[in-house]
């Protein structure tokens, strides 16, 4: 059995945490610990991740260094590598400690993964997704005459870069996470939705946008052949009439009810929605099933929402 | 044939550069055109890189972060780790380039990699490789009382973060490194000489530390069983007697020979000497050669030094 397993970047870095090293090493040992409950039910795993705090941080972190110290302010596909790197790096600690407390023998790797989307994505006609520092107006407009699409904030703290969010349509070097993982390995790829490239002069080149993790994990999940995708949480289900009168829990729903219900507005956008969509994405082109529950609820084989064909 | 190549983090960020991704890009592209030789001639390859610019301008990035927007400076574990992602991205996209130019089919995959040291490595009790910003003298005391050895510049700029350089005897995942090359791909590994950890509890832990990238290269060789290693570096050969009278350039000498010159003091440290010593460490535990040359020569198959058995 194999199983792909999607979470959030938040996971390791929270709201109101400072990231720390330590910090983010406790939260993601949390996680793994969690995950440990599907590893001792036989599953062979892959890991996708967000990396939404992490790049951000990066982001802002460039962007001081050039101020401070005159150093060049990397695109951001080159920090989302960096954030790939360094959570992956987190990620391999974290299993490892929760492995050696549970004297469980597994190996785990982690590959530095693209992600090629269309140069003709609608999305980059129309990027939506602000990221990095805000900047003051002027410095805002050096960046767009340089051809960033930047935005004002709505809050008023200033100018930022938007970037699109394409649809991924191949991942570089999937053959390789499936022959490992189908060999035990646990195997980190498409860390924060994957370096976005499209393809160029029949060679990979990378763009700056952000690709949507549960997706990116999604389409690995499909060709790698997973039995099951699990999209990790902070909510225990899915919910329809959520917050409201009727409210109530999804346990087993077909594809054919979730697009009736994502057609219903029941699922936020930028939350619950693009997961939704990302299960309905998976089990459709795989006939496996997609969970979106909490890390917390994996002891519990029935736990969650569960997305069935 | 089995070919393990290592080059310098000033391939790719040259003295004098802004570290520009274009800039980058450029200089690992030429560096990837130069092993275009070793392929052609059917080598399958694997790549160790340093990160000695690169997780510098990290460190500083950390910092500056700190300062302007109090986000947590990360250990050099993980900002070495940071690098791994950044720089694997770069030699894939570099690498593609080229191979698609020359209408040449390989694949690349990069690991992220931990190399472990012993906690009893002579090192630890004694740091001496200066590493990240420079602090006044209050910054450098609290700095101090958190554990950090601090050093004074000898040129006054502040004080400095000194790390140790233990030397590694373990490469995690380098058997699914051989497996993958000798299936045809090339694999980049023990990037800045790997992600230096320590056995803890079971399990590997990080340390602030810096394996030499040579040294980490050569034993990736030997366990991979490579035929021959490269050490690329920005002279065609090394020398005796270097711009003294009697200057000599080496072709072909015997790990005895090397050892020989190495004790009469003939290569610099820091420079050629740590070079010619990861070069016997490869020849004497895999009794095939070692070669120290420029990237710039490697058309010539007889190119730079050759250490053999």
């Amino acid at each position: 059995m194999l199983a792909m397993v999607a979470f959030g970047g938040n996971a390791l870095l929270r709201a109101g945490q400072k990231g720390t090293f330590e910090e983010q090493l406790a939260n993601v040992e949390q996680t793994c610990g969690n995950l440990l409950n599907l590893i001792k039910r036989g599953y062979n795993i892959v890991i996708g991740h967000g990396n939404g705090p992490q790049v951000g941080n990066v982001l802002l972190q460039h962007e001081a260094g050039r101020k401070e110290f005159g150093l060049a302010a990397l695109p951001m596909d080159y920090c989302g590598a960096e954030t790939q790197g360094g959570i992956a790096y987190l990620i391999e600690t974290a299993m490892d400690r929760v492995l050696a407390r549970n004297g469980i023998k597994r190996n785990i790797v982690s590959l530095v993964t693209r992600v090629e989307v269309s140069a003709d994505d609608p999305g980059f006609k129309n990027p939506t997704k602000p990221v990095g520092p805000y900047y003051p107006k002027e410095e805002a407009d050096a960046l767009a005459a340089q051809g960033n699409v930047m935005r004002e904030d709505p809050r008023g703290r200033g100018w930022r870069k938007v970037v699109p969010s394409p649809v991924p349509i191949g991942i570089a070097n999937i053959d390789i996470v499936k022959d490992l993982a189908e060999k035990g390995n646990i195997v980190v790829t498409v860390g924060g939705g994957g370096i976005p490239v499209v393809k160029a002069d029949g060679a990979l080149k990378g763009v700056e946008a952000v690709i949507d993790k549960d997706l990116a994990s999604a389409l690995a999940a499909v060709t790698i052949g997973a039995d099951e995708f699990y999209i990790l949480t902070d909510v225990d289900k899915a919910y329809i009439n959520f917050r409201q009168p009727g409210e109530r829990a999804l346990d087993v729903i077909t594809v054919a009810e979730a697009r009736e219900y994502l057609a219903q507005g029941q699922f936020a956008e930028g939350s619950m929605a693009p997961k939704i969509r990302a299960g309905i994405m998976f089990v459709e082109h795989s006939g496996g099933s997609c969970v979106i529950t909490e890390a917390g609820r994996l002891e519990d084989p029935s736990c969650g929402t569960r997305i069935v064909p």
